[in-house]
């Protein structure tokens, strides 16, 4: 029955999909109404999980409520006894939001983050752009600095500057210097005025499309490389391609950002074995939901919003991603290639651009 | 200089190793001076940082002081200081161990653990045993819980049972079966007089080699494994392999413990290509310092002991590996093949065996 269900929503979404999803998807329903916590809780993409809550209602398992929520029926609960699934539940510690590292462990630096960032720019649709919050932004300053990844090092932060993490970088001080490049000029421009009315003298930021090459004199200059590209396979080369091919040395590091809400694990997979076998770099981290998002303001104009089952606004952040870390290793390569417009953002399993 | 001293570490230590590594060490010793720390702090195998110390003495960088202590030489501080190498800063969240998921969610689940458990048997040296600590092991259970990979699933415990995470499992009460397979008949005949006494029908425990191929009964048949391998390529296709091989169908999962105090991060690219190319298995989390264990007994019989530049116990806690979960892919290999006693438990990495 169950592995039924996943084959139809499977066909229905185009996404693969097997009898574990479904049976998150029903654990998820049993503590939530909101489709987006479902997303969220199943760990799939928009467009699997919402073809696994549409067979569910055709199949009388699930209905939508009069407040546009999502809930099981009672043919729907019988099915989950029968199955013997339980409430999804979360352990997340509510100390360190799951991170494993408090964002306050530097207030003071929290702080100045907060103050200067309050009038930062909104995340627009053009560029994909969706923020982190500033504790996550904070948290990964953090965990780069416990790693010996930030204090006196060349740090580059590649297409990700939504989240202002170039930015935090320079305020924690703590590093030789900082390039910025995004493809955003209210970003970039915003970044550098506060560089220079606070005299941080070893940061700068630049406008840069990574869809071209990297200039010469950015390949194999930096220690370490931040970025968070969207899922598809050639965005994941212009964004992680790329940000490998800026490291000095072996031992060199990189960081980024990957969602399971807009790619699926079998794309994780090929992710993994193109960051290990044809970029030849060792994964070292891979903490699940570490990074959090605000909501973009833009989310009604999104395919997501379109293949979502009902038209409500989330109930509370919903969209996370996985903090990675690599680590270069001897021989590792150093690809820069030019690339096309063609599926940059969107593919069959992203959604939220 | 640098370099030239991580090339001299390597060729005394038989690891490879590059210019970071030696940065780490002279990080940590900014704030330790027990060589146990400065392993854990510069996830180091134990034969690398070992070298390294070594050759930061040699060079009179550092030096031992009547304390069995390690520390900086008025040439080491200035070397340090030339490279801008800060103190390593450690920022792990108190309340959860920066596991992201406190052990104390379930109180009366750790507290009946602690009291069940309170005569297990003792970690032996026969086999590589060393037992994480009790918060570690329920932090498993409930680590896997909130992934939906513990209610209503048929789960087997492989060659891991020193940590008693079968025990634990079979405690939380919400698995629909338990086997726990392991080598050691004292760990064995202690589950079971625990499942005997306590009435849990639904959790057994029998002695296996993992050596052998896994009897046909137990392939195929389970939706999560457990285990974890001591760091050899031929003992991670022992456990891994064969746990990958008890799984039913695809999005059946496996959790192990990898650590890098044993293994080198070259290894651990060897380890990723494997799972991800040869068992088609994706990766979804890597929880670096997940798994702390308990300094073993036999700590003074170890390689790892007759390696180490001075000879004193480690000062606290020193041994800690990642937590790794994978998902099985379709097309995932069962591979369930025989293995020889060669390195099975000791290569030129490990050497805690």
């Amino acid at each position: 029955m169950i592995a039924e269900l996943a084959q139809r929503a499977q066909e229905l979404g185009g996404v693969k999909l097997y009898k574990r999803n479904i049976e998150r998807v029903l654990s998820g329903l049993l503590v939530s109404d909101d489709f987006w916590t479902i997303v969220d809780i199943s760990d799939l993409p928009v467009p699997g999980a919402s073809a696994i809550v549409k067979v569910l209602i055709e199949e009388g398992l699930a209905f939508v409520d009069s407040s546009d929520g999502i809930r099981l029926t009672q043919k729907g609960l019988d099915l989950v006894k029968e199955l013997g699934i339980e409430p999804h539940f979360d352990y997340t510690c509510q100390a360190c939001e799951g991170r494993g590292i408090p964002f306050y462990a530097k207030p003071e630096f929290y702080r100045e983050f907060l103050q200067l960032t309050k009038e930062r720019p909104k995340a627009i649709r053009d560029y994909d752009q969706g923020s982190v919050t500033p504790e996550t932004t904070i948290s990964r300053v953090l965990f780069m600095d416990a790693r010996g990844d930030v204090r006196n090092k060349n740090i580059i932060v590649l297409g990700a500057e939504d989240d202002l993490t170039g930015l935090a970088i320079a305020l924690f001080r703590k590093a030789r210097s900082v390039l910025v490049i995004d493809i955003d000029k209210r970003l970039i421009d915003f970044d550098n005025e506060i560089f220079r009315s606070l005299g941080i003298e070893n940061a700068r930021a630049m406008v840069w499309d990574l869809r071209n090459p990297l200039p010469k004199e950015i390949l194999g200059s930096y220690d370490v490389f931040v970025s968070d590209p969207p899922e598809t396979l050639p965005a994941f080369r212009a964004f992680i391609g790329r940000g490998i091919a800026t490291l000095r040395q072996d031992g060199g590091v990189g960081y980024f950002g990957l969602t399971l809400r807009d790619s699926s694990v079998f794309r994780w997979r090929d992710f993994q074995v193109s960051l290990t076998t044809e970029f030849g770099v060792a994964i070292t981290d891979i903490v699940q939901d570490f990074n959090i998002y605000e909501t973009w303001d833009y989310h009604k104009e999104t395919k997501a919003w379109e293949l979502a089952p009902v038209k409500r606004d989330p109930q509370s952040t919903w969209y996370r991603s996985a903090w990675y870390r690599v680590e270069a290793l001897p021989g590792f390569k150093r690809w820069n290639e030019p690339i096309g417009d063609d599926v940059f953002y969107l593919d069959e399993e992203g959604s939220t651009t």
